[in-house]
């Protein structure tokens, strides 16, 4: 009789025993141009982004980068943006997890030992454009949870991007180049808080049902 | 001056004041036909679903449903099928968030005094195709959070479910009404054993990157 492989990941407190996958923040990403022509919107999105600085691999559900959070942040807005561009108009959603310390992570697939500097900001940064996003953030394994989400969300307020708070998310509305900093902020401030976060965030621009409220 | 409106989402450890929001399952789901027809085949969808036995509300980000687990994954697996069969061969995907327990959620908008009986299964559980889809679930709180997450993902690996595991989540491949039975009884197992929890589940059918390898 065979015996089935099952999984076993452990305990949170052991963490992963390699120090260096603790310092990788990843982001899982899909890009939805709801069009027929979406194949093409998403190569051409895909092609543009430098990703010279972190690591990227596709398969067939998404697309995920690791690295620094700045490049992953700077990769992923690029990736966005040259999407909604390639779209001309057409009704785009981008569902993105962040994660960095997940216990089960390991020091592999992965760009680390670059310079700071942002190499997609140039193409992108003077492109303006609102996007409505939801957020919802996951501390893992601390009991307090509740309050680091509460800080990031106050975060949002602070800046004037809070929508408000609807059923299991948070809503957010504003131009796309204060809500991709505003992911760069939270996973910095995670990550020295947490040592396991997950941010879900699921963005979308030029909604029909946006249009006809408006 | 104005004072800013700030949220304050207490401990976990208090909980909901209110043990009836604790017996709420909750979904927040959209749904992404990538075709320039994407806004009648949402609408047909959403109408063909009969949400008698729950609370559900749609913004211009998702669609939310609230109530029993049944009817939550009873509704949830109707609006997909009808989704899939009014694209007719469309790439078509859906985000959907399991949520219970939440510490800040109340105890409105939903349906709880209904019978067990699921409205929408004569309609749809003779409809059949494949799936592929990726989870990730968060039980909050709780430092042995892993063990529960590879509780759920054994389960697949016995129900033959089980694809892989990849960044940040796990891969399932199966037919559609075997997806959504798993998704019934996750609900299931994470009500029983944690106070809080969220599954995320992405599911793809029909997606040219998946033929191409086929």
């Amino acid at each position: 009789m065979s015996e089935k492989q099952y999984v076993s990941y452990g305990s949170a407190k052991t963490c992963s025993p390699d120090v260096a996958a603790r310092e990788i923040t990843g982001c899982r990403f899909s890009i939805a141009p709801m069009s027929d022509n979406f194949v093409d919107i998403l190569l051409s999105a895909l092609k543009q982004v430098d990703t010279s600085k972190l690591w990227s691999g596709t398969d067939a559900l998404s697309t995920v980068y690791r690295g620094k959070n700045r490049h992953v942040v700077d990769a992923l807005k690029a990736c966005f943006i040259h999407a909604v561009q390639a779209g001309q108009g057409v009704h785009t959603t981008m569902e993105a997890t962040f994660s960095r310390g997940c216990p089960g992570d390991t020091a592999a697939d992965y760009t680390m030992t670059v310079s700071d500097e942002a190499v997609n900001e140039a193409a992108v940064s003077d492109i303006h454009f609102p996007v409505l996003c939801k957020i919802a953030l996951y501390p893992m394994g601390v009991e307090n949870y509740m309050e680091y989400i509460a800080a990031v969300v106050n975060r949002a307020i602070d800046l004037g991007i809070y929508e408000g708070t609807a059923h299991y998310c948070t809503v957010l509305r504003c131009d796309v180049q204060s809500l991709f900093a505003y992911f760069e902020e939270v996973n910095n401030y995670c990550a020295e808080h947490v040592s396991h976060y997950v941010l879900e965030a699921s963005l979308s621009v030029n909604s029909p049902s946006e249009r006809s409220t408006q």
